[in-house]
């Protein structure tokens, strides 16, 4: 290899650190600071800190072989090596380092990883195809592809809702979902069946059992959820429609956390029929595109003619101020024309708690059957809520009830014919090694998605971008069945 | 970005050339010499010439913005340039740049290129899962995951063929193939539906309609067909067995090229219901593994118990001499413990005309009634054997038949019980941009598979290495019926 002094050793030090995960010698093989690189399919890491916790928190790197190696002596100090990789399962990657001597040894200033990509990304699909169902006639959505989470019927395959023990007992459908003919039928072919949190009980799309799907525009951090599948496939360029449900914000929340257009549809605008049920009083059909303009090209397939005009555009301090400071930032220039309105938000947890109440009893309705006795085929997440779900008495139920019923008329009459201005998400996406936060986050956010997931109301979610260049998300909800209305105010506040 | 004076400059100029596909530029952009470097998923390219004789080929690279950069100065003279990248279909990537400044201007002596993974890889694959098909039964497959080739009847799929008008006519089957079923019921799982050349009928892997799956261990060389996508599938890692089929070198030619463990069984040794036909007098089914131990494992699970025992191991120098001299060289060292046997070579060009005429015939008469009319349905190098194969006389025929009748006769004679050692094939894989090149490749290396094809006998390509590292093959050929043991022999022989 090199004639460097000492660069061919530290390279294979590097390698045999790398085989044994022996973190300690990474770390020392990485020059310090904060300008050293590390990039990989999961996206770029800076600074030698964050690289040496990535690697803390992943658990080694696959088994490889080195099938050559070419090395540019750049000066006395500073040499790139390339090396060809060969995994031992198969496939081939690429590895480029640059390596600097500071006058003591070799450390590495900038990797930059490739390995041969599987077949496809589990956690992203369950099945995928070229396509895997063409289109049933030709429309307006012709050459479009769709990623639908599996919770649909699609017919010849079987739904899996997230939860291998569920899929392996599940049936082969015999007809497609409402939603999924009628995208077929507008030309649209379906790419494949995507990941969902298990029976879409999360925001946060951290399956259990088939991983985090990535998030590209937020590299190392959660998709969100329970759409988590078919956003990122969105994302990453695999589908133009991505297909979900949203309940309490399963659609918004991963349109904010990875920059994506959402929609959440007036509650039974859209039928549901073919589709696994969560909360039914709550349950809606979304989906999520990169461009407004598509958003709004399924809604013209998917929806009924609009039955509501949406009038005036406002806005309040109080909800706005449920978000991270960061968030706030990115939406607060388009909220500059809207009107101030008082909002009630001293109300917000307890119109949440009881949202959750009823949510978690119709979850144990639709699917309590099924999982007494083998709640541990769930991921712990998933299973706390499904064990809540389980206690709660017919009194509680009553009593949330009567909570529902008065939020939602309170929301509906003091919306009227508005379209209300708020912050889709509290946050931005949060880190996938910080999992212990995710519930506290979980439910700052429902503060906000909880209005429209009571209200029954339509929501579209318009992506921005804070201050650190990460994804968010400014929400506008509409008067019920004005959805298709609502995404054109969307578009046009978002091209102002 | 950087402070470097023009390299800033530089940087955007490339990035324009780029995407406005300015040869020129790049070439300019790029350091001339043997040394300079680019890589990206489809391999390392070394030397100047190299990459821009990649980017004349390749017509372009997909659009894409760039979301930062980070510069690392590494003296007056050169800089490392990290930049992330964004395709504007979505899905985010990475690029590393060297740039050195030899006096006059900024070049790149090195890039390490990574966009996005597309949802799946369809130059391998038409759908794929996880898994596509669970295993029916339990048994020594276990764990194994299986490439099909898009050939064999999956139920609640389509056969494709390899042609997209013959797949949207394809029904959706009912039950699987034999060799399928088999696999499953030992308890391998199906991870997808493999690209294959049109109706078999090609060794190189290049389909017009869905690419050139790519060929891991000889990067921009063609796969080997026409159990491409299989072979590529398993080279990739992304399948355990290629299932295939081999009618004049269809498992071989591709395990040679891609450093694979193939077989070939002996015609009729296992069932070909489910399978479409190309020429049902030679045609068989194949597997492709990384080891020889699971080549054997699926051998017990699909075969028969052996009818016959291999005996000597014998070569002949005048079947060695039809292969190139580096593949000669790679495969003598296993050739060296064999015996000396004479073996007819003047006669194999005749042999092999009459071979094909039979193919060509039966090929047509499995597949005219549908290609009548619509041959343009097909890719050039495939459409012009059938077009051949249509005009084939009864008389031609006839008189093809009865040199093959001779030929097979004198094969199974001469070979008695003996093991044959020979080139699996007369070259490495082709470059793919040597498209002119392939069927005088195509007609040397059937020299040598027709022997098997004719004599109706099983044969194992075993994976060698060429002094240049590309993959080659030597092929054991045995007595019908010695299937089992030959996959014993050979793994004997690899061992040594």
């Amino acid at each position: 290899m090199s004639l460097a002094p000492g660069l061919t050793e530290a390279f294979w030090a590097y390698e045999r650190a790398l085989m044994s995960n022996d973190l300690e010698a990474l770390d020392r093989l990485f020059a310090p600071g904060g300008t050293t690189l590390r990039g990989d399919a999961s996206g770029l890491l800076v600074g030698h800190d964050a690289i040496s916790a990535f690697r803390g928190a992943r658990g080694g790197a696959p088994a490889r072989r080195i099938v050559e190696t070419h090395v540019q002596e750049v000066d006395d100090e500073h040499a790139l090596v390339v090396a060809v990789t060969e995994l031992i399962t198969g496939g081939r990657g690429q590895q480029t380092q640059l390596w600097r001597h500071d006058g003591d040894a070799w450390a590495v200033t900038a990797a930059h990883v490739s390995v041969a990509a599987p077949a496809f990304d589990r956690r992203v699909w369950r099945v995928v195809g070229d396509p895997l169902v063409p289109p049933t006639g030709s429309g307006d959505l012709a050459g479009e592809s769709v990623a639908v989470k599996d919770l649909y019927a699609v017919a010849g395959h079987r739904v899996g809702a997230g939860i291998p023990a569920w899929l392996d007992a599940a049936p082969l459908e015999t007809r497609h979902a409402s939603a999924v003919a009628g995208l077929l039928g507008a030309g649209a072919s379906l790419r494949g069946i995507a990941r969902t949190d298990e029976l879409a009980y999360s925001l946060a799309g951290t399956n259990a059992h088939y991983g985090t799907p990535p998030n590209p525009r937020a590299p190392h951090r959660i998709s969100g959820g329970s759409t988590s599948g078919s956003a990122s496939a969105v994302s990453l360029g695999h589908a133009t429609i991505g297909l979900g449900t949203d309940t309490g914000g399963s659609i918004r929340v991963p349109a904010a956390y990875q920059g994506l257009w959402g929609l959440r549809t007036t509650h039974g605008a859209v039928a549901t029929d073919g589709l696994l049920p969560l909360a039914p009083s709550f349950d809606t059909v979304g989906w999520l595109t990169r461009e407004p303009e598509l958003l709004g090209r399924v809604g013209r397939v998917l929806l009924p003619e609009d039955a509501a005009t949406p009038g005036e555009i406002v806005t309040a301090t109080g909800l706005l101020a449920l978000a991270d400071d960061d968030v706030r930032s990115a939406i607060e220039p388009l909220t500059t024309t809207a009107a101030a309105v008082e909002w009630p938000v001293e109300v917000l947890p307890s119109w949440l708690d009881a949202f959750r109440v009823v949510q978690a009893a119709e979850a144990w309705a639709s699917h309590g059957g099924w999982l007494a006795g083998r709640l541990d085929v769930l991921g712990a997440d998933v299973r706390a809520r499904f064990e809540v779900a389980a206690g709660v008495t017919p009194e509680e139920l009553a009593a949330a009830h009567a909570v529902v019923q008065t939020a939602r008329d309170e929301i509906r009459d003091r919306l009227a014919d508005r379209v209300l201005l708020l912050p889709s998400t509290s946050s931005v996406a949060p880190s996938v090694v910080d999992a212990a936060g995710l519930d506290a986050v979980r439910r700052s956010t429902m503060l906000l998605t909880c209005l429209a997931g009571i209200g029954g109301l339509p929501a579209v979610s318009v992506p921005v971008t804070t201050a650190d260049r990460l994804p968010a998300g400014l929400c506008l909800v509409g008067p019920a069945g004005s959805d298709r209305a609502l995404i054109d105010r969307a578009a046009q506040l978002a091209a102002r």
